[in-house]
């Protein structure tokens, strides 16, 4: 008879389900004046932000929405796709953000296979909302958010937000779900090949990860954190509730670009944003009068890809705090982090960047993360050499993909959420990626790690952004072709590149082909291998 | 149907109980050569801590201890107090600390109550251990923990600490409970009438208040934690936990005294620490010079009663960040946080004062704070005038009242814990406490607040520390009666202090009574009003 467990039993006073909404709660009632959301001269507080998601929430409820219901945004980073991360939770239901860079097809397919019930859209994205509403059976309710930020496009629905919020009187929503395990959003994956699975969050692991972003990143109370990286996209990370719980201030931004970036840093003091390579690339490579007048830290995340050393190397010399996170959609966002030792502060740039670019260990709130071999569920040593799958298990991981019972039993297999992608795991235990499983290219029976080639092209003066692809050989079975996307006024060719890889690399792993051009990439930054696969099949090899 | 509840239950990848054990893992597998604890010239790494954690959770195995049994410690702020905190749980035991200044009956009652299995003790409290220990039918399993520190004294147990870590080898500890609701640890009250209860902690609410403390204070990684707070009171406060979630330094400290508590923070380059005012206040009134060298912010907390205007003053003249925090033993320590507003820094000193004492509002990591009409239930309006309960709800509310049914029900009474502090709700959302409600003093039909009277004496130049109590009047039923302890080298009288009051207090309310002395104090250094009750009753009561 354990006495620890008689008389001990839940009760409304001594448990609650963990949901981000109190966080909201918190700020709304603790910081009522502090300011919440900026989009341009709008400014919103802790107290109008609480105020227009139960709002939205009540609104919502009378519309019949409610648990199990999917209520879709296909919005920029604006303020009303801030209040859906409250106000549809309020109503019970869930929200699913859509990757506004999608075409028709994906987005019907989506709409379709979360049977949303009201969509939320910009007049951006009218053309592929319109086609893609065009190919459903049955239609949502389509509410329109006409930000005056936009010029142009058409709306499309039969309600505008403001309006649709004014339908709401703010009572009777939901301050918590029934049960944490309840979902609050579904986030599609990109899917690379097939069709794009519906990754289920419950309000457990979003309430865990919004705190754990602000424990891993130090976040203070009051951090202005700027919206670069885009909201669809795992909720911002699971910022969006982040913010929240340090009753910081979102800065909105609908599109990163060098100056409006710089401006907003300057303008409102930001402290922290977030952004795959690309972002920080483009800030890296900016005119340096732009970063004029800033002389605050400001600390960034990078993730969606590992930095390449350029980056690494570009963000210190300009004064900002980089640290590396990585995730997966199925992990809410970042569920590793690449924390920093005081020993590398006194190691060369080169090493110290090298250091910071792996992808570390477990977020403080992810429970487990480890490389294994899937084969034997046996984790590799930690020499840096033996490959396995970077494996998670615990909070933050995914409820499981919607409506595909065999895709989650198969993603969970053996008690670890499977990431698909390949590392080793170094000898002071932080794990660094060598490949996608998928995206590894096996040259004469030697595997040649794509990342690594792509690191010694990133290290070419000439080149903004490589990626490293397998192409069809007669000989080899398959040889490294390199897609570079070159610097503004650079000159360079490929025998030079190839020759500049040479010198860096086992001659195997060095590219056969170099194409040149922009390349194709998703909404978040990562590259379109499989766009370039296709195109790696009719890529000249240069004999060498 | 709700599609987002089928197929997408609990699995080993997806869920993990909530414990404070993976904030352990993850400081040692991060950062395994960090200091962890240090102890004069002793030093720790969390590597070293993590492995002695698992050594003496195996040894407890081995010695047949598991669930639902208790391991007790009657110990000051050592390296071994640190890692009972987590060794006990790696047994899945639950461990009760012991307030090292209470006499051997009531020690006794505990053990007897918690049926203690093991007892760990140190040779300071041999005294009041063996004599607790002869009135126990079934002895504990006695293991010294020998700190060279501490001269004098006998070792009374079977076994030394290190000893008994070497009998484990680490192996086949728990890294999880089975069940997140599961007990960590025993807290008894310190029950000023009747017997002690002893509160449950789960893993839950250990984990969430330990992350919780870490978001509140913007406690970075590696913050350098001095433990002036004893580690017995509410497992301090739930910090021994935070300092593994931030991979921070604990700094021991058997006992507080100002010269080796600034040493420390010179030394160790402490950055944050927490106590009672009276902790604080020995600092303000310490000799400068002690202070001399300390040039960084030194981030404290307070909490265990309301600051007195004069503590908050002191504080902040000396460059300490002082923030006030408020709970009970059942809300897991603090529960509560006098959150600062930025437009408080530009008011005056008093006001600012005035503003920063406040309990405050909720932990965001606690759901529910509010003030009651106990009758009904009700909120009491935010004017500062109306007075209810402090009631909790959520996940930093206890498991409950060991074996103690009857108790866990009368203090959940509605669904909120019942903190038995009477308060007013301002105007701004913050709770101000007005009394324990058994601390008011009802004088001729009127209410009057003890804390008020303490904050008016406290004002005095000469007052170091001031408590009220009611004392038996035949006209009014009872008045107000001072006990106070000046500040060294201090000449003032009775009539004196009451005037000085009576031109800050309505009359009915300024003292009848003052008794000038050293005022009893428990461990955590509350004043003991139920004593000074007594000697109320034989005041002399001057007539002016």
């Amino acid at each position: 008879m354990n006495p620890y467990r008689i008389g001990l039993e839940r009760d409304a006073a001594n448990y609650a389900p963990l949901t981000p909404l109190t966080l909201l709660d918190w700020s709304a009632f603790t910081y009522p004046d502090h300011p919440s959301v900026i989009h341009g001269e709008r400014r919103h507080t802790w107290g109008e932000t609480y105020a227009r998601c139960r709002r939205l929430g009540s609104a919502l409820l009378r519309r019949g929405i409610g648990p199990g219901d999917t209520v879709a945004a296909m919005l920029p980073n604006v303020p009303a796709m801030y209040e859906l991360h409250f106000g549809v939770a309020m109503a019970g239901a869930v929200l699913n953000t859509l990757n506004t860079r999608l075409d028709a097809d994906t987005i019907a397919f989506m709409l379709k296979h979360a049977e949303a019930k009201v969509l939320f859209t910009d007049r951006e994205f009218c053309a592929t909302v319109a086609k893609a509403l065009s190919a459903l059976p049955a239609k949502p309710l389509v509410i329109d958010v006409d930000d005056p930020a936009f010029a142009g496009g058409e709306p499309l629905g039969e309600i505008e937000y403001e309006t649709f919020l004014a339908s709401g009187d703010g009572e009777n929503v939901r301050a918590a779900p029934d049960d944490e395990w309840d979902a609050i959003s579904l986030n599609y994956t990109s899917g690379t090949t097939g069709n794009p699975k519906g990754v289920v969050y419950h309000h457990r692991g979003a309430y865990l990860n919004a705190v754990g972003n602000a424990l891993v990143w130090n976040m203070p109370r009051h951090a202005v954190y700027l919206w670069t990286l885009p909201m669809f996209h795992c909720n911002g990370w699971c910022f969006a509730w982040t913010t929240a719980a340090v009753a910081g201030t979102n800065v909105c931004l609908r599109k990163v670009e060098a100056a409006p970036v710089f401006d907003a840093i300057r303008r409102h003091r930001v402290t922290h944003y977030c952004g795959a390579p690309i972002v920080h690339n483009l800030l890296i490579n900016a005119p340096a009068d732009l970063r004029a007048g800033i002389e605050h830290t400001v600390h960034c995340l990078v993730a969606g890809a590992a930095p390449p050393a350029a980056v690494i190397e570009g963000m210190e010399r300009m004064g900002f705090d980089l640290t590396h996170i990585y995730g997966l959609t199925e992990t809410y966002g970042p569920a590793a982090v690449c924390a920093k030792r005081a020993a590398w502060e006194s190691l060369e740039l080169a090493q110290r960047a090298e250091r910071n670019g792996r992808q570390g260990v477990r977020y403080p709130l992810e429970e487990g993360m480890c490389v294994m071999d899937p084969a034997t569920m046996r984790p590799v040593p930690a020499d840096g050499e033996t490959m396995g799958e970077i494996m998670f298990r615990g909070n933050i991981t995914m409820k499981g993909y919607l409506k595909n019972e065999q895709a989650t039993r198969e993603a969970f297999a053996g008690g670890w959420f499977h990431s698909g992608d390949l590392a080793v795991l170094q000898p002071d235990g932080y794990v660094k990626i060598k490949d996608r499983s998928k995206d590894v290219i096996i040259s004469g029976g030697e595997n040649v790690s794509s990342l690594e080639v792509e690191d010694a092209l990133s290290r070419h003066p000439d080149v903004m952004v490589a990626a490293v692809v397998a192409m069809p050989d007669p000989k080899w079975g398959e040889v490294p072709c390199a897609f570079v996307e070159l610097k503004e006024g650079a000159k360079t060719d490929a025998a030079e590149i190839i020759a500049f890889c040479r010198e860096r690399l086992a001659h195997f792993k060095a590219p056969k082909a170099v194409v040149f051009g922009t390349l194709p990439k998703t909404s978040t930054g990562k590259i379109q291998k499989f766009v370039l696969r296709e195109q790696a099949k009719g890529a000249q090899a240069i004999d060498t």
